[in-house]
């Protein structure tokens, strides 16, 4: 697949009109969709807020005059028909509308309003393409509430498991089939295995995927570029510890008796950091984001801790080594303290390199729109991960102030996404191919 | 004060008769008045269970012919009246009935439900004493809904600022004073300063006191001793810590860029450890008791953690020194991981001294009933503490199962409870004295 050369941008891309203030005010309003008070934003998976985001994203694309459909998980497609021939594999552009506790407006939700908008500004311009295009909103790309990032793309490549799903439980012991039938999917007494099955794309089903995405980092930022033309994503691990020591009260049990839990995890932490920085390669990232001692007094010697740990890298082997290496000097520490431990390693997947054909589509768009960009690596997990198994796939970054991400002062400015949307409408309608019979100017004036 | 001497302690303790299964029934009964599944008990002050189980405990004294009242803070009293010279100030004795989260069914409930027992049985047995004698079931022993301890008893000593108290508020960012009125007390409207004036004990106001109390560490059972002679209580004091780093992307955020709010909480709780082991006394325990991380998902580097630290020793000058080390640590850490920090002394209280006529008393007690006995040091905080400061004040400890406490498996037999309740009913009368008048076999048959 080579991308379709286009013969005057400048004259095409005069209809294809993106409206960044539009996007804005459509940001702010899904971002009033939220348990906390905006900016801060928390939307978990097939919540109240969750469906009320669905409800806006379908009545967006349907304004975009886009044919919406919902598969049994809730991945949302909104497909633009009307080209050359309907009955090709459709390009596919979008990302996620959940949110972690307290992060912000921008993440995941840039690459759904943005797809959105690019298909409203293609199908306004009276372009016909060779293909269907679509956005698709993503179930659950983040992990908050089954502990499982990108359930909605694992499925859809084949590459989530009916009984590992079946055994994941919320914070409130809810499985995973309950809670989806709490957002108003799956309703028709489907197993899990059933669920999954209706969720797959087969191989071939997507001609290209596109991400638009907030970089979450500071690089554009900081050398003053438009566009980021992700090359690949890195590798990301997660790793659970569950740790029981003894416990009791905080004046009576002396010293040398306790097997305190909290400062196994506490070591761990620091563990986790220092195998990180032993790499010495600054692709190299290990977190210890949940760190929660039990019962949580402050007369209470910890008698349990629960300890969740993210590892990633660009070197699949690296990160493999890194995440071994912390399990191991878990076992050690507990091991020291006498204390008992059980861990899960959550996911462990492989690395995602982007397809040249997606590329270079991105690279040219943004160079023919006359935008500064870099390639580069993305470190975050994205769907395009896993979009990345079935189909040729690619990725958009735009900068973010201070590279901030998962919280409330994430922000991009109207002018940032106005150049990501455009770059994303633009690779798209390359990867898509403009129609033979197209009338449009651009064409005409060849 | 000197405790009286009774001549002939085996008859009078033959008609003072008290009943272990009773007091079994009514432990397990209030257990039942818990946010958790008992044997994990949670009852946090002024809760619903909390008030139900007020409503028990002046059930139980009015059932054991107790003259009920309570105060503005709802330090419950439950005097027997009767004895030679009412107006004279009581011997008082009794605990607390709050529980810390997932903690156990003794801890408190002991010492406030076998006061009541004692007197049920020394009222029952018709033997007149000297002086009125109460059971006392105090506020808010611990500091699980303010973070501040033994509310109750600090008000009755006059140790508590009503400006300080007014400053606390619970999670829910509830102050004392609502959550007061929500627990059915100070509803006249009174202000805190008035609330605290209204529980003021003075000086003189109580004859002697004396708590009942399982000991909360293993040395009785060990050493398969019956009864525990305290002598002294050790000295608390706990300390808050926040944090505040950047936070960002568990994926995109790169170390080196990393100001992480969590990782200055786990060096500082290691920090903790080696300042108590450090002092190379026995006696000074430190815990990092809570320890969270915020916003506490797994692929967010923490931006935010709150710690408290909790420090005693029986040597004041040597635990102050530990928790001066401890903040000193804790500054130099998130300097060093150019953390924001702020901190806060919640209590710093000094250790109180027994007094002689209290603890003899109570070993004379032990020694007369026939018990094995030792004297020992408190490690753990109990209203005591402050009781101490207004009047001469004692404890008494029975054995627990494997030192166990604030944990759901917290256990003491009931012929370990029955010799804590003949113990302290019989401290108790000699420190009433028993009346001249009184026609008891015991007196008459000397
Ligand atoms: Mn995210
Ligand atoms: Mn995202
Ligand atoms: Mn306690
Ligand atoms: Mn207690």
């Amino acid at each position: 697949m080579a991308s379709s050369s286009i013969p005057n941008v400048n004259v095409m891309m005069d209809k294809v009109k993106v409206s960044a203030s539009n996007l804005f005010e459509q940001i702010e309003a899904l971002g009033e969709l939220s348990d906390t008070t905006p900016p801060s934003i928390t939307r978990i998976l097939y919540s109240e807020n969750d469906v009320r985001a669905r409800d806006y994203v379908k009545s967006l694309m349907v304004s975009a005059g886009l044919v919406v459909r919902e598969d049994s998980l809730g991945n949302i497609y909104g497909r633009l028909t009307g080209s050359e021939d309907d009955e090709l594999s459709p390009v596919v552009s979008g990302s996620h509308a959940d949110a972690i506790p307290h992060s912000g407006k921008y993440d995941g939700v840039l690459g759904v309003l943005g797809a959105i908008e690019a298909l409203r500004a293609i199908r306004d311009s009276g372009l016909r393409l060779k293909r269907p295009v679509e956005a698709l909103m993503f179930t659950s790309e983040e992990p908050t509430r089954f502990g499982l990032s990108c359930i909605g793309s694992r499925a859809m490549c084949g590459r989530l498991d009916a009984g590992y799903l079946n055994s994941l439980r919320d914070a409130n012991g809810t499985g995973f089939l309950e809670a989806c039938r709490g957002g108003g999917y799956c309703k028709d007494g489907a197993t899990t295995a059933e669920v999954l099955e209706a969720s797959y794309v087969p191989k071939g089903g997507v001609h290209a995927f596109v991400e638009l995405h907030i970089e979450q980092g500071p690089m554009l930022e900081d050398e003053g570029l438009d566009i980021g033309v992700v090359t690949a994503i890195a590798a990301p691990a997660s790793v659970t510890f569950d740790f029981v020591g003894n416990g009791g009260h905080a004046g009576a049990l002396l010293m040398p008796y306790r097997r305190d839990a909290g400062l196994v995890a506490a070591e761990l932490a620091l563990s986790v950091e220092q195998w990180a920085l032993g790499t010495k390669a600054v692709d190299t990232v290990a977190t210890t984001g949940v760190l929660q001692v039990y019962p949580g007094a402050v007369n209470s010697v910890p008698r349990e801790a629960h300890v969740e740990v993210d590892v990633r890298d660009i070197d699949e082997e690296r990160r493999d080594g890194v995440l071994s290496s912390i399990i191991r000097s878990a076992e050690v520490i507990a091991r020291k303290r006498s204390v008992e431990m059980e861990h899960k390693i959550v996911n462990q997947d492989p690395p995602a390199p982007c397809d040249a054909s997606v590329i270079d589509a991105v690279q040219e768009s943004a160079n023919e729109l006359g935008l500064t960009s870099r390639r580069m690596v993305s470190r975050a997990y994205h769907d395009a991960l896993f979009m990345a198994q079935i189909a040729p796939t690619g990725m958009i970054f735009i900068p973010c102030k201070g590279g901030v991400s998962h919280r409330p002062d994430e922000f991009s400015s109207q002018k940032d996404m106005e150049n990501g949307v455009r770059t994303l409408a633009l690779a798209m309608i390359k990867l898509a191919g403009v129609a033979e019979t197209c009338d449009q100017e651009g064409k005409e004036e060849l």
